[in-house]
């Protein structure tokens, strides 16, 4: 067994490692061929909508992964963004499980806006073992390995050590309901940061990529309701190996169903924001 | 004199060639001094703060930019933010001026969220001539020249055609007030275009990159009440030569100075994007 990467490289070994090199050259292939629809969306565009263009590339990237995963790990359980619609059901039992994302930014993706990114994350006995995050356009991989770290490129990820809502930068998405009543509570909610006086809020369109910020130390906090395992699974790992936390909007420990997150450098931090959201129920991800 | 580009090679020549050759090599060589400062910050900041550090290279970086163009052409104006911060007046008079922004993107730098760029735009007979932006960390030369397209590392920059706001991917930035009216009213705004069913709405925390985007065709729209010429002038040039709209938000054409500004790639969505909009008064840049 390799040491933990403190010596800033990205480590090997773990009972897990089969697995974990498997989701990295799954999500770099992943990230080709979404590459090359980014890259050919323009010609396309003008014959077929682009929601049949995302749902295309959204099928061949899952199939292409979960394909592969299931030839060589055949004993595994999935959990996946496309066979989730399709009406699988999202639970996670003791048993090794897989939870895929395969194009996180979906919106961005059709619109050529380049923030989006692969997202694979495993879990055993119900606890995240990896995850593995990649960026597309940036060429961008995140891993955070339960124990052992968490890198981009092998570089180290800190988080930022933030303790003071004044100064921090904020990140968050909209979120896929926009009725009315669920839009006031999500602008409401940016509102009271600001008000708190948050030097700044973003939204970039991917949950998977500000999580990833926040891992870097390039954000202080983040939050969202309405987000999926699929898009906070990977990212956990790579939070919690860099230092941070992330937990429910509640102020509890997280609950990967329950489609609501609060993450930051910092526990202070991290219970600031959830002390100033007001909840937006979106359900649960196992109750589908 | 050579072509206009139709090839997709960035053209040369023209009466302006000598100033924007400067202006692509001063962008460059401060955009090695941000990304420096950039990986320098985290052992930076636990000494000073992150205003100082943000204040010392936007000073830097402007000094830069202007002792070299002051030197080169000496009869030529100025208009930098950092010399506006200290009281020089902002007058677009008919001589050639230089409209300089050091760093687009101050929050994000102080963050070292890798969304930060250098913008410089050059005016004749209070004209935009040509504007030069440069992504700092992802490398991204954005060039436009009046009459002869607009370039992004050599590639030509279209924008999008969509005219359909509730198909559109909207940008926009929160702005440089933050009282509880100005935040309703910035709030409020971005309510009406997702109730107008736009597909999102994205804050990245640059003016000047989200411009970017526009010109090349990976969002639709853009809208901001609170930023300066400098982060205009520039990216006028490269929208406009990408085939975009820059317009007041009132629908009437663009006013540099009067702190606004709707850009769309086509003028249907720049008129929709318009109306939807409640002005923020932010006073204009020639009267401070």
């Amino acid at each position: 067994m390799k040491a933990s990467g403190e010596d800033g490289k990205a480590p090997a070994g773990g009972p897990w490692e089969e697995c974990f090199e498997a989701a990295v050259q799954l999500a770099l292939r992943a990230g080709q061929i979404i590459r090359k629809a980014l890259s050919e969306e323009k010609r396309v565009s003008t014959k077929t909508s682009a929601a049949d263009l995302v749902t295309e590339t959204d099928h061949v990237v899952e199939a292409l992964i979960l394909q592969e995963l299931q030839t060589r790990f055949p004993s595994h359980r999935f959990i996946a963004e496309e066979a989730a619609a399709a009406g699988a059901k999202c639970v996670l039992t003791p048993s090794p499980t897989w939870i895929v994302d395969p194009i996180d930014g979906t919106c961005n993706f059709v619109h050529r806006f380049p923030t989006v990114a692969v997202s694979i994350g495993f879990a055993v006995n119900q606890e995240l073992e990896f995850g593995v995050i990649y960026h597309c356009t940036e060429e961008r991989l995140y891993t955070g390995r339960r124990g052992q770290g968490a890198f981009c490129n092998g570089q180290r990820l800190r988080v930022s050590g933030e303790t003071d809502l004044s100064k921090a930068l904020v990140l968050t998405e909209i979120g896929p309901r926009r009725d009315p009543a669920t839009l006031k509570l999500f602008l409401s909610n940016m509102e009271r940061l600001l008000h708190a006086g948050a030097h700044g809020v973003r939204v970039i369109g991917s949950s998977t990529l500000a999580l990833c910020h926040l891992a870097a130390g390039t954000a202080d906090a983040y939050y969202q309701f309405g987000l999926h395992c699929w898009d906070l699974a990977a990212a956990t790992v790579i939070i919690r190996e860099a230092g941070g936390i992330v937990m429910d909007t509640s102020g509890g420990p997280l609950d990967l169903m329950s489609c609501r997150v609060v993450a930051a450098g910092t526990r202070e931090m991290a219970v600031l924001i959830a002390q100033a959201l007001q909840t937006i129920n979106y359900g649960r991800d196992d109750e589908r």
